[in-house]
């Protein structure tokens, strides 16, 4: 993967780490930067890992769109912008793996939207959360999308309108985040967490966690409708047989996939 | 209604209580025991009574599903399964009445689903609450529908990819229960929170709460269509026609049903 | 502005401010108050203004619906009385303004409504929230709806199904309000909110207070197709133009509206 400019991939056993290495520019994301990680996703997606850790070099995890990037652009230009932005986001929830944010420093505008955007995330103290749009001239509608799906409502309009940064804390207390570490204690976190959420039958769980995205936000019976059927279809999977035959066995079970 | 064999169904005054009662099975939910709890909500929904209070005999309130049942089963015999027990589910949340949650252990899988599809719950200090599929080999999909509608999203990836338990505190702290008390008294908890749930105009407590679960997951103007029209209709009723006129005329209501 | 019987309306600077003037009825919400309201915001609206304050005179912030104008009203009374209070809810969503909730006691039924249905919300220590027709006759069917967008499931169920209050502390870790601060401090913390709020271009603002509500309680793709259409004709706004050129040219932005 040598043909990246603007990320870091990295392959350790189960795991690939994805990171932003755009330090200088506040890892930002420039249409290059994001077309670079939706490459990594989803040759990620195709291989054999089962989690993904987002991270980013220097003292900022991602300050979101690169206003260098987007001023010079006309609608259409725009438009295309976001709709790559929103493929990397909607990528990151689609793939089998679990995808879990690593926030050492500030997340910010799309930025922040990754972090809303990974199934599971980990934040050292000194990171922090912020929807700065809205205290410019732009505001941040895209980044919007899955903060709204991660707090409540009066705490997404505050983020929103306002602008304002929350603190670590404040993020896993509002449930923007999983977890809250000491700085120093990020990575063992992020593994640590990372482990409990890809124990099991992997194939198992790439259909759970896809399942999962497509029944919420939708009313209660439509929901039920997609989790019966699929389901019914994880039963017949080589991992569902052998956990019920090693439970039922009282044997450890040896996962097929 | 002696012809129940894996549960219990008693009525004391204005309250049934049905307990799960296959403690050597940790209250698993077999296709019989699925019937028998359908069958015992959907008798109560027909009676007179206003709170209905679940919960289960034995060190465990439930285990989810009997994988003794589910392993022999095809497609088809899978799909039946499931959507029996999709049936109770939202049978608890049509009945008429007010459904309160006792968990005084685990609750895991479809039994941590029964706790979330009650109206409210309370929680004895040493319950705990799982997704363990998330571990394992068939993953909770359809446990994680009601789940999903009480938690955030990113506690809901947690508890359904890692399958880990979490206490009742945290259970409290997220949402997913009312009350956590100490286990000595449960039973004084349930029954003051249904108590206080039961007050005022039966029929009109009956009607609110369908209405309350038609207005959800829906975008707000659908849920204000269906909430004005319930309403509408609800002014009508000698419930709140009494309400209302006690009110004005400073006296105590007498609820005519 | 002479013309209101049952509010007061002030404007001062960019601000206006709304005050529910019925201390003697517990500012309850009869039509001529309900239709007062919505011509105050009406009439706001399509002002200068960039922040609207909606508050309450007397002990109460308000009790909700006047039974003493609801008891004679015959189905379609009740239903025109409805839908003008649903009218009156979803255009505080939909100002151009950001709307602040100024609670400094009691808001009950449709009073928990509004503070629900204005973007943001500071409540005094001595404030408190609750949907009381649980415990009555008729059920708080419509306040149900923003309530329930506001605050998780179970929650939710408590509030409608006892009736019971709970105070300002509780309303801020269920996310139904924004800060919570000593009563002497109500009026600093409203204006230190509502200024954070406003900041950054007020056309940007308005598309961005409006996309959101639009995104919201929609499937996740629904939800990212509104906001990459409004972010895209967002960037063309002057001020979205003027915010990133200031910020390229390291300068001060000068919002243009």
């Amino acid at each position: 993967m040598g043909e990246y400019q603007h990320i870091l991939s990295k392959t350790d056993g189960a795991t690939v780490t994805i990171t932003m290495n755009r330090a200088q520019r506040r890892n930002s994301l420039s249409a290059e930067h994001l077309t670079e990680l939706l490459a990594a996703f989803e040759h990620a997606a195709s291989g054999e890992a089962t989690g993904i850790v987002l991270g980013g070099a220097g003292p900022v995890f991602s300050a979101g769109h690169d206003f260098a990037d987007v001023a010079s652009r006309d609608t259409a230009g725009v438009r295309a912008l976001l709709r790559l932005c929103t493929e990397l986001m909607r990528t990151m929830e689609s793939v089998p793996q679990v995808v879990v944010a690593r926030v050492h420093g500030l997340a910010t505008a799309a930025g922040c939207q990754l972090v809303a955007s990974c199934d599971l995330a980990v934040a050292a103290e000194s990171a922090g959360f912020a929807l700065p749009g809205g205290k410019g001239g732009w505001f941040c509608h895209t980044p919007a999308v899955p903060v709204a799906r991660s707090v409540g409502r009066k705490r997404l309009m505050e983020l929103a309108l306002t602008g304002d940064t929350i603190d670590a804390t404040t993020a896993l207390d509002w449930g923007l985040v999983n977890r809250v570490v000491p700085d120093a204690g990020l990575d063992e976190a992020v593994a640590d967490l990372l482990a409990r959420a890809t124990r099991g039958s992997r194939a198992s769980k790439a259909l759970g966690k896809q399942a999962l995205y497509a029944q919420l936000d939708r009313p209660e019976a439509d929901a039920y409708a997609i989790a019966v059927e699929t389901m019914t279809a994880a039963a017949q999977l080589p991992g569902a047989k052998e956990g019920m035959a090693a439970f039922l066995e009282k044997r450890p079970p040896e996962w097929p996939d």
